[in-house]
């Protein structure tokens, strides 16, 4: 049996709404998956579905970049592939000419997150189990196996990692039993998007506090005024006991973050996301030591597992925001969390977009089973958008995501989603046009 | 007069025959170029030619990225364009939904590169000067008005870098002439390649300093072993007094750099040049102060001037080595060279490649006549390799690059050189194939 082919599909979702007419400048993204299904001639008919989210133009160079990888996986056969998916990360990650695009950052680095995350797919459908529960019960040296060390060994070697995971390895059992019994915190962004007026801001965060959730987002960064008429705003609606985190989208520069900051201090913001470039090591532990106790998250736009080292070395985040395509896929992911456990940071994912609800849900569920063993202080982000599309959503009760059980990594989004929004040429896109 | 075309060409050197170029992390590279034409109306005929370099499989990826800049510059009217290359470059890298694809590295970034960079050639051609002297008579407002500071003003802000260029501005005319008169210095890698036996090494290293060259590299990190034999060779041909830097190619973590490096410290290398990965800042510190006086330097793979900008703060390396097509082109470049400058780091540029040597020159030369001020203690790096594709090669003499005299940026490939290494149909690829 071997994998026979690796299609790849352009598909856009027009959520910036006012196409017609839009310019290059356009600022308001339509979510969008370059999407891969890898297809198999095995007698059970599965295949792995994975994508890399991205907002819109440039999904083309995206889905290019997933075609270049087609040669190594094509003609492979499949059980020695997915019995040994820490090699093939390797392959496709340290190919010496593709590596040179990156190296291992950007279009070549997400594209290898689509395709690993479609293999993992399609081994958890082969095994029958959501991914989150395969991964929970792969014996600690099998996940050691998965993740590539070059560049680590100065901050986490695979040695402390396997400790790390034979430590968590007792209470497995009772946990995956809690987890599926009581779901995963999550918080809500739905409330905070910059567009929406003060009265659509006070009623979300009612209704967001009135699901369940415990803590809310709220984008800041574009006028400090109106961030702070509208934390004003969320805080006296939140009470004292609800988490606002704020997230300015990598708005400032390290000076400006630190003031901007302070002056929304009042409103005990829980943590402030993305406070400048996520390639600022050093900016980022200064606004942390400058903002300090509100705490500095980061991570959605984080390229790799070499920077989230450095900023775990330097005391520079107190939250780990993995993101489930922005990395090379699980096994990246994998090397991330086992870093943030070294350093007792907690993991607490980005999502929303298209699909990184329902894929990251699993990585956050394999941690806290297998890996940091541990809920508290730990939320996955959740925004209400696209679930539609999914075979598998997400599912949310009482401001908590309740454990996938379908086997595969709940990436396989709906065949007439694909055909109509595949872009240019699907009917949503046709009709937009006109 | 308007932009009315840009067209891009695939074009593949199938250098891997050789092991020309052959390195610790890159075995069989085939250098190639996503390559560029900006054309107009204008009845002056002018092209700007650009591209940006790889080393084979991808080089259509990274030429899809080109393609989808396409919309941003054909129709826009030519001299408002050519006179706001700051803005250009900005609407480019800030485009929301395309920078989503990096942000600001990586395949979407080196796009960026190649189009501004043809930008610039057409300008000068334009203008009849090459590049480095358009650049060197600029006003320093119109120098600092091409930079972007958003993530640089912890470390540099433009009153700093106009300071810079204030301070450097009286003595341009003098330097313009000394340049023209003595040329550039350059060091040679063509004698270091890790494919070659100790006879080629040794012979190599001999019509080096026989051709005036003052400094040379070897590649190391593969074998131990071989490396102190080989550096053993090359410091008995050389002798004490000429400089020979070692280049990793950032086959190390932390501690196997800091051991292997001092490994070869007897032989007293100049430089030890990507001993880790490129995104490891606080990495190369620790490198940096574990193995001085042996300088640390980086570069060519240095993603953005964010990670140039934390280099410097850390003091992690002793030489910045720009590369002409990694980053985004002129203006960013002109950020890390005023970086450079402000933290008196002497840059040393990446070259070799395809094309590379042709178009950092122009930096290098805008640096010394305009920036920093200095030639000491600084080289270009000159690999001589496929200079016979270009319209305006390099010249080197006794060691030192000439200063070029054509209007433009040197980097018009021959007509006859884009037809027949155009992949993969064309002549020199087929024959391949058969």
């Amino acid at each position: 049996m071997r994998i026979v082919a690796l299609d790849t599909y352009d598909i856009r979702f027009p959520t910036s709404r006012n196409l017609d007419g839009s310019d290059a400048m356009n600022p308001d993204p339509d979510y969008s998956a370059a999407y891969v299904v890898v297809r198999t001639d095995a007698p059970d008919g599965h295949e792995g579905h994975g994508f890399a989210f991205t907002i819109g133009r440039g999904n083309d160079v995206q889905a290019a970049a997933i075609d270049a990888l087609r040669p190594y996986l094509v003609g492979r056969p499949l059980a020695e592939t997915l019995s040994d998916l820490g090699g093939v990360w390797r392959t496709l990650v340290h190919d010496s000419q593709l590596r040179w695009l990156g190296p291992e950052k950007g279009v070549v680095h997400m594209a290898v997150a689509a395709v690993v995350n479609a293999l993992w797919d399609l081994k958890a459908k082969r095994a029958g189990l959501p991914l989150w529960q395969l991964l929970a019960r792969m014996p600690p040296e099998e996940i050691v196996a998965l993740v590539d060390f070059r560049y680590l060994t100065d901050a986490l070697t695979p040695d402390e990692a396997l400790d790390i995971l034979r430590r968590a390895a007792d209470g497995r059992a009772a946990r995956e039993e809690r987890l599926i019994a009581g779901g995963y915190p999550a918080y809500t962004t739905t409330p905070g998007w910059l567009g929406y007026d003060d009265d659509k801001l006070r009623r979300l965060c009612k209704e967001a506090i009135g699901q369940g959730f415990r803590q809310i987002k709220l984008k800041v960064g574009v006028s400090l005024a109106d961030d702070v008429r509208r934390m004003r705003i969320a805080r006296e609606v939140c009470g004292p006991d609800i988490r606002i985190a704020i997230d300015a989208n990598q708005r400032w520069d390290v000076g400006a973050a630190v003031e901007w900051i302070r002056a929304l201090a009042p409103f005990e913001p829980w943590w402030v996301e993305e406070p400048t470039s996520p390639d600022d090591v050093l900016g980022h532990a200064t606004i942390a030591r400058e903002v300090a106790p509100i705490r500095v998250a980061t991570g959605e736009h984080v390229q790799n597992r070499i920077i989230f080292k450095q900023l775990l070395q330097l005391g520079a985040v107190s939250y780990v925001q993995i993101d489930a395509t922005r990395v090379a896929g699980v096994n990246e992911n994998i090397a991330i969390l086992l870093l943030a456990a070294k350093y007792g940071v907690p993991v607490c994912p980005h999502a929303g977009g298209v699909g990184l609800c329902e894929v990251v849900q699993h990585l956050a569920m394999f941690d806290y089973v297998a890996v940091s063993g541990s809920m508290d202080d730990r939320v996955i982000e959740y925004v209400d958008h696209l679930h539609e599309h999914f075979a598998d959503p997400v599912v949310i009760r009482d401001g908590r995501y309740i454990t996938p059980a379908a086997p595969g990594f709940s990436a396989t989004m709906l065949p007439d989603s694909l055909a109509a929004y595949a872009y240019p040429n699907g009917p949503v896109w046709d009709r937009h046009r006109m």
